[in-house]
């Protein structure tokens, strides 16, 4: 049998797949939506919500779409449950468990897979720099130790249109412009960096369980490498600490059991007090939780440069000098460093903050279109300290002009890590991220309802309802703090497993993470490496 | 609070871990373990496994640990579950779910990663290129389109000393030299393979779904990019094409409608056939019901060349040209191909086939040692039609002395991919190398104990039973072929999904296996790009 030659058929495809004739329900499907974003074809108001973390996930989720066309920007496809990343780290869970796809989120939802490059506020419209194509190669390069992959071509731009604009791109780590964090620490914000995480710490295992001899690794080196150190004592660093200590004694000492007298696991950091955000007996109950498992915290100790160690050590496996100011010229050997102290401003966020904007007034801007005044120039407020932009109670994106009169954007909204509430400063957790984006999804679904009634009313501000911190310690504990109440061992660990299930999550990884907290109790973690 | 400086503490590590000392599960594990693999520490015979796959790891699990050290040298620290790779390459299972890690296997057991790189048969010693170090690079570089990326270094040679040597290295892809293939085309063998081509299909449909504009791609440039195309109509193609027909249709549908129909996916195949180990009646009933899905089969089709889309296409989204000769000078554009075809031989077989060796008597091996005769100069005897080592029914290695006198060495074993059986010649699949694998494991233990007795016997000869060969066709069917049956659709499909549940696999994946089906079957697959 021979077909025709592809070039002719390629021409007749639509009719030819039969498969969309004899799958009915995947073909109603189909016919049943409508896939085209542009205006005219849908007369809802487009909200465009830029970045898929915390804040712009929960927002894109509660946001009604009978009322409005959503469209998420965002350079990666899914957003992170976050508080699980330092146990996919160590194999606890799978990645895709702490995973949700945004295309997934329930009803018709827009994706554009990119960089937000710029917001041009006068014609509504946000520059995209589009990254699908460069992101199957730049996601999964590691650097082979002591190089440098540059994979990230120069995507496309493209330019979406927006009604209403969300700003929810979230901040970037801070390294304090110190020497080698940007080059050879590990971050623990993505999924990515959990991946390249945990494939070190593995192979950090298995390199030094070759045999001893002249050419290979002396055990003073194996001393080195298996020093793992982790920079910032916030419930971050502390929680990984905890769980690479639980992933070595449960389950990689069994494997390499002649490696375990090598191990240790350090944390530094600036302050006098790991955990600032727990009352002292809590943190104390920690950090007799840390010493008892012999992970040893290092408070007051600053860390001013990482580099290669020399020679083979460094070059061919990676293993690191730490320069600590405390110990002088002396350098510390390890493996590997997790970087997890604060955040700064996203490069977005400081390029729209420079520039001054045109607004006009039929934006509907605060700046009165009663007065005739054809357009103000002004400027976004910055928060001096976080480089934050600042926001009214309403969350609205705070304008200055020239002549100094404070405004608002009406129809811009800043939330998450990349916004900062005038007289209300919050931390940047989650939590604040995930409340801020469902107060102004609420807000933003009654407001369409009301607008048909043209009811006007008073405006809600948002206010922060602290449900408490909660922090793992490993070996099956954890710490939780809050106004009402504060636990400690067995009962904290219950409330932390338990309360996690419940948020954020798709019924899919609901139902997947429980199953593989128990698959690694029974059977171990996850350690195959690739 | 402040701690003794590093330096000072570094060489206290081991009282300090107390960790050991309050664990004490871990600990008497620890202490009960003896993990030297010196000779004089242990009295047991050595057997040295060259290889992880299907011959390789049946073998290391079959053979007692109570008789022998179990030595695995690979470099790859697991074992891949191959018949359900291509459904973790379309997101129905997830990647660990088929991967089982070498250091896992229940009893003691030595692993080296690393590249076998040559064998001293006289000195019975194996050299190992070790690899784990440049491993967390190399397995998860994907190039950029059009570009090549080089990362891995050379690692350290080390010397393993054997007792006995089980070759068990498999074979390489048969590219037949077609320009383009190695650069170009996935192939579908191990697990990196699978996420490469999971990550590729998924990012194709985000490319695709950038607005349209003069900019950024055309209809047609989409035509092309999300033209699917496999090379190889044996079941590995054939299933590929499947999963990714049902992936496409049950999952990207819902979230791409608007590139359905620009999704075309083709086999081509060079035979006048395709699966050409099920019967006539079974194989039209595969390419009826592939028709009826719009899969494309093009047989007598001969690909000559793949390279990259001239200009953007190529440059930016990876778009491929494919030259077929039955087309002629008119290219057909792609946006993947996947290259399922035959194997080829190994490089350390050719290595090692390429020189003669010196057996000295005292190897035991077949060359009689009462004639005195101090050692023989020999080669290996290849199979010229596969490049593989011939072996007789022990599968036992042959050799043959310049003066063409034949003979096996009573020491090394060749099974899997790598072997052929002389007069028995076996297809090169994973029934095949486990049958060998499980054979020999059986020969070995046996052996041992009766060596203690000094009782002498007849040596069994392997014998192959063909279970027979199933290959799934998407849609929940299947075709299954043996002796004694003959199976499809439903049935098919169930005898399918519960026969691989039963082999091969540990428990832990025993039981994340089916749970993935069902949740996959519910929530749908796996679709997270990272």
């Amino acid at each position: 049998m021979r077909l025709s030659p592809m070039s002719s058929s390629l021409m007749r495809i639509p009719a030819a797949r039969r498969g969309l004739i004899t799958r009915s329900p995947i073909r109603s499907l189909i016919l049943s939506r409508d896939f085209s974003f542009k205006k005219n074809a849908d007369a809802k108001e487009r909200v465009v919500i830029l970045g898929s973390g915390w804040a712009g996930y929960s927002l894109a989720r509660t946001l009604d779409p009978a009322q409005y066309e959503r469209i998420v920007i965002s350079p990666r496809p899914y957003f992170v449950f976050t508080p699980l990343l330092a146990s996919t780290s160590v194999g606890t869970l799978e990645f895709r468990n702490i995973l949700e796809p945004i295309r997934r989120i329930p009803g018709k939802i827009g994706f554009y897979q990119g960089w937000a490059d710029d917001i041009d506020f006068n014609r509504k419209t946000i520059k995209v720099e589009t990254n699908a194509a460069e992101e199957a190669a730049s996601k999964t390069v590691v650097p082979p130790p002591g190089g440098q992959i540059t994979v990230r071509a120069k995507g496309d731009l493209i330019d979406i249109r927006y009604d209403k604009l969300v700003i929810a791109c979230g901040a970037y780590s801070q390294t304090f412009g110190i020497e080698g964090v940007r080059e050879h620490a590990h971050f623990l914000r993505d999924i990515g960096d959990a991946r390249r995480i945990r494939l070190r710490v593995l192979s950090l295992f298995e390199q030094c369980s070759y045999p001893n001899g002249s050419d290979h690794l002396t055990v003073d080196d194996k001393r080195k490498l298996l020093h793992f150190a982790v920079v910032g004592g916030g419930p971050t660093g502390i929680e990984w600490a905890a769980e690479l200590n639980d992933l070595i004694y449960d389950d990689l000492g069994k494997m390499y059991p002649h490696l375990l007298p090598f191990v240790k696991i350090s944390v530094y950091d600036v302050a006098p007090k790991v955990l600032p955000m727990f009352d002292q007996a809590l943190a104390t109950y920690a950090m007799e939780h840390f010493a008892r498992q012999g992970i040893e915290v290092k408070t007051e100790h600053h860390l001013e440069r990482i580099r290669l160690a020399d020679g083979r050590l460094g070059q061919k496996h990676g293993g690191l000098g730490l320069k600590i100011k405390e110990y002088g010229d002396k350098e510390v050997g390890a493996g590997m460093v997790v970087w997890s102290t604060g955040l700064m401003a996203n490069p977005l966020i400081s390029k729209i903050a420079s520039k001054s904007h045109t607004i006009f007034p039929y934006t509907n801007g605060s700046a009165n279109p009663k007065t005739g005044e054809p357009s103000t120039t002004r400027h976004l407020v910055v928060d001096q300290r976080t480089g934050g932009l600042m926001t009214d109670g309403q969350l609205r994106a705070q304008t200055v002009t020239a002549e100094n009169k404070k405004g608002v954007m009406d129809d811009v909204f800043v939330i998450g890590d990349c916004a900062v509430i005038e007289d209300d400063p919050l931390p940047k957790t989650a939590q604040v991220a995930a409340q801020q984006a469902t107060f102004l999804a609420k807000q933003l679904n009654r407001k369409a309802f009301e607008e048909a009634g043209k009811k006007e009313e008073a405006a809600a501000t948002f206010k922060f309802r602290n449900w408490g911190t909660l922090t793992y310690l490993g070996g099956w504990k954890a710490i939780h703090q809050s106004k009402a109440d504060e636990l400690k061992g067995w009962v904290a660990w219950i409330v932390w497993r338990g309360a996690y299930l419940t948020k954020a999550m798709s019924w899919r990884n609901k139902a997947l993470v429980p199953i593989y907290w128990m698959i690694s109790w029974i059977f171990g973690r996850g350690i195959s490496r690739f």
